[in-house]
Parts: C-alpha cells; sequence; structure tokens
C-alpha cells in the first residue's frame, strides 16, 4: 500500500493542490506542543477527498470510462467525484442523504453529476448504489473502502512530511477510515517513530470500538455535527489497515468539536468543518496529550453558513 | 518614503509573519484575471496592523520605553500596538470606540493594553488621546498618519512582490490611509507600471473624494459594517502621498462587501473582515475591471460572531 500511495502522488502531481500547512503559537502554548495543521480545507473542492477520488477515477480504462462512475457519499466525497468526473469528461451519479448539508450537494450538482438523494433512516446507501450501478452498469468509486482511495488519500501525510519533517503524532479524523488508514500507511512507510491516532466523535465512535474490541462495530446515522463521520462502520479494507497500522483513537464531544471550530475560526482565521476539526478538538479538550511536533490534518472546510452561525453564536458552550 | 519601507522590512524579520499568497480557480474564472490575495488576515494579530506598529514601537529609544505608548483606533491597531507593547515590555494605553467590535476590544485587553473607551457620536477620539497622553505623557503611536506607522505597512507589498513577481493592478482597502499609502510607495519603487487602486465602502468614500477634488474631505461615524474604514478622514502624511502615488479609487456597495466575505469563506475557506474582504468586493461587483496579473490585500480577518453569522445567514443579498 506504500507504494501505491509513492504512485497516487505522482498522478496527482498538477491535479491537486500542494496545500499549506499553518501554524499557531496560540495554538502551540495553549496544549504543549508544536503543532502542524495540513490545511486540506484549501484542497481543491475543499476537502482531502478530492486526493483520493482523482486516483481512484483516473485509474479506469479510457475505454470504460463512457459507463460513468456511480458513488454514495455525505458529502465530500460526492463533490470529489462530481468534480473529478468533470475533469476527465466521465458522467457521474451520486447517491446522497437528504440531510446532508445544502451546500454539499449544490456543489455536487455544480460539478455536473446526478444526485440521488435518499433517506438514511429507512434506506442503506451501499445496497441503493449497487441496485443504481446495476441498473446503469455504471463503475463503483465508494468513498473510502477503495483501494486506489485510501492510496490517494495517504497523498496528504506524504506531503506533510516533505513540508515539516518527521512527527512525533498525527492526529487524523476517522469516519470511513480512507484518510485514516491511507495515512497510518503513509506515515509508517516515513516516520516509523510517529505515533498515528485516530479521532472520532463521541456520537460517532464506530471506529474506536471496532479498534479496541478487533471487531468491526457499527453506529446507525449518528447525530453528530461532524456530518463527515457519519458513516457506519470502518470498511473491509480500512479496518485491518488501521488494526495494523495506527496506534490509538480519541474520542470528543460535541462541545469540543464546536469549540474547535470556533479557535480555528477566530484564531487561524481558517474555514474548517466540524469533520476536519477533529484533531484540533483533540487537544484542545485534553482527550489527548500530545508531545514534540504533532501533524494533524484538518480534512476539509465544506460547511453549511447556518451550521457555523450557530456555531459562532453558541459562545456559551 | 521607499527606503524607510525597506529598512522595515529589515526591522520586522522574524517578528511579522510572512503570510501566503492564495489563488482561486474559481475567483479567476469569475473576474476574467489572475488574482494573488495577499493573506494579511494570517498576520500577528490577525491584520497588516502588526506591521505597522512593531516598526513604529521598535523605533522608540529604549531610554523613552518606560514612559509607555498611547494610541486610538477602531480596533486592529490597538490589538497591534498591546501585542507589539507586551512584545517589547513597554505599557500601552489604548483609546478606542464604545462600538468597536468586541472582539477587537478582547484581544487588546488580552495583550495587557490598558483600554479607555468613548463614544464616537460626541467625542473626537484625537483630542481625547492628546490629552490622555498629556496627563501620561506616553508617546503617541496613531494608527496611520505616522511616517514609521505607513512604512510597516508598505511592507506587505514587498513581500507580495517578492512571493508573486510584478503585477498589473494592485488593490488595497482605504481607512486612515496607512496601508494604502505604504502599498502605493512600495508598488512605485518596486512595478511602476502596477496600477494602484484604493478600495473603500461607498458610506465611507471620503479618500475617494479627497482624491478627486485634491482638498481631504471628512465622514462622521459612517454606517459601514468595514469597521476598519470607519476614520474621519485620510491624515495629514497619508493624503499626500496617496495624490502622487494612487491610480484611482474604487468605491463598493454594503451588499458586495458581504458577499465578498462570503465569496472568501465558502470559496476560499478564509476568514476575512469587512474592511479586509474590499478588493474582493470591488472586482467580484464590477466596480473595477482588472485586467492582467492583479493583487490584493487581504489585510485583516478580524470579525465577530455574530457579524459573520449575520453575513452567512443574510444570503439574499
Amino acid at each position: 500500500m506504500f507504494e501505491a500511495i509513492l504512485a497516487a502522488r505522482e498522478r496527482l502531481e498538477g491535479q491537486a493542490h500542494r496545500t499549506p500547512v499553518m501554524t499557531s503559537r496560540t495554538l502551540d502554548e495553549r496544549v504543549g506542543a508544536a503543532v502542524h495543521l495540513k490545511c486540506e480545507n484549501f484542497q481543491r473542492m475543499g476537502a482531502f477527498k478530492f486526493r483520493g477520488a482523482f486516483n481512484a477515477v483516473a485509474r479506469i480504462p479510457v475505454g470504460d470510462r463512457p459507463r460513468g462512475v456511480v458513488t454514495f457519499s455525505s458529502g465530500n466525497h460526492a463533490q470529489a467525484v462530481a468534480l473529478v468526473g468533470r475533469m476527465l469528461d466521465i458522467p457521474t451519479t451520486v447517491i446522497m442523504p437528504r440531510d446532508a448539508p445544502r451546500i454539499k450537494r449544490q456543489a455536487t450538482e455544480g460539478y455536473g453529476a446526478e444526485v440521488r438523494r435518499y433517506d438514511p433512516a429507512t434506506t442503506d446507501r451501499e445496497t441503493l448504489a449497487r441496485e443504481i450501478q446495476a441498473q446503469q452498469g455504471g463503475i463503483m468509486i465508494p468513498p473510502y473502502d477503495h483501494p486506489d482511495v485510501i492510496a490517494g488519500q495517504g497523498t496528504a501525510t506524504l506531503e506533510l512530511h516533505a513540508q515539516v519533517g518527521d512527527l512525533d503524532l498525527l492526529l487524523v479524523p476517522c469516519g470511513g477510515g480512507g484518510l485514516l488508514s491511507g495515512s497510518a500507511v503513509a506515515a509508517r512507510g516515513l516516520m516509523p517513530g510517529c505515533r498515528v491516532v485516530g479521532v472520532e466523535p463521541e456520537l460517532a465512535d464506530d471506529a474506536a470500538r471496532s479498534f479496541r474490541t478487533g471487531v468491526r462495530q457499527t453506529v446507525h446515522n449518528p447525530p453528530t455535527i461532524a456530518d463527515g463521520t457519519r458513516t457506519p462502520s470502518l470498511g473491509r479494507l480500512t479496518f485491518p489497515l488501521i488494526q495494523d497500522h495506527v496506534d490509538d483513537f480519541a474520542t470528543v464531544s460535541e462541545a469540543a468539536i464546536r469549540e474547535a471550530v470556533r479557535f480555528l475560526f477566530y484564531r487561524l482565521k481558517l474555514v474548517v468543518e466540524p469533520s476536519g476539526a477533529l484533531g484540533v478538538a483533540a487537544l484542545l479538550s485534553g482527550a489527548l496529550k500530545p508531545r514534540g511536533r504533532v501533524g494533524i490534518i484538518l480534512s476539509g472546510g465544506n460547511i453549511d453558513g447556518p451550521t457555523m452561525a450557530k456555531i459562532l453564536q453558541d459562545e456559551a458552550d
């Protein structure tokens, strides 16, 4: 898998942004470590998901591309597949829950994808996606449980390492585990002494429980503000990679997530969506005691105006 | 003055952040030019004002420093002087209007300044500042009408030029004219072919009127959302520098300012205060037709939560 990440880096050259790394004296003083924030909120379409989607879609042989691509996603992977489809002139169909943030649905449609909405309380999205795929004959690029997607996501850590050197600790948000597994494999390959920790909302802690029990656990449409982590479980591919390469998990409260989004807004002047702020939430809340040089992947910045407005006004947390 | 800007750059080395320059494919497509955003919202204390304040305060002879520094400011200069005072161990007193954004007042107090509030409807801040200065014997560092302050502000354009090369057009927000005059002098010295345009809110267009009439015009506490431009007039030093080195002015509506703040939030994932978004507002609103390579100084990011919440929720502009 590490070789696949290196190959993905070549494929993404000139296509993905090399996102900047930001630091903050205030954050370092507050948590007692040197923190490096990898700003994937500045990635194309506003999240790391571009990396995996481009890597996976670009590997579809030219002769197969007219069949189109089908995927399911609560948001950022949907936008990523839609954008890559437009770039490579491949039709895309995206299955999206009715409660996905409006900004993500509109952006997906804006990139030219056909959006099919469903009710997550009553419908399993993977089943629905396979039905649609069977009808249309499209090629399925799932949001995380696909080797090319995982390899693409791992490139963010390659870049971070090239930008700031070895780290002692790497904090990565975890939904379905595509970013976390790719990041962990990349970190192992580059800096074996770096501790890799996945961060989840307490309300959606299926990965942490899976990691601790050794058995894949699930959640069902958890009511966390971190919409990127509402995935039902780790994947069949991501779970074993996480078992092999991740050192630990931390979980954070909804209040801690909101505080992290506010901190990034006021102190760093960065727009980061709740899922993207999980690593910062783990440090600010004390869920994790850092030491030395810390990397955090700020995974995305696609937050609805009303959601941000509520977080900013709700300062009594 | 150009030599003074070069000297200020030396003085600021290792003290001010070398802020990044961001670009956006979407912005470029929308306005038909290659736009380079100089992110002074990422400057220390969140605005370019750190540059001028540090340059001016650092030039106070060590023997005079115990007298302390006095200033008046609607916000960002206040924070800048307070932070520099803390860095250089100099006591600071700041005269601030009662309606200044809370985030700016709290940050100023947080850096250890003594804040003296006044009612801008009934009191002239410069007179009040001089009274306090006379009582306390402090050294006055005004927010813009001071050669060392102007020279410090000019360093942002030196950096932008070093980062991206020659520009055809440079857009700079204008309140009291410290940033604009410093930027214009720097641009003249480095790239004589670059057109320099000041941008003001329509509601606070005193500088544009002064520039056109050749006589310094005033406004009185204008009700613009761009609080950094609520200054009553250009200064005695900044006005002639602007007459000599600025090519033109553009003015923008309140709706255009809000739209620019939203655009920077949603598309660039940047937190920019209304005054800082004036250059982007001029382009997006069509107030100015750009060509070629454009530089815009995003002057600051210190926006109150409630103000941002209102801008994000008010999408029917």
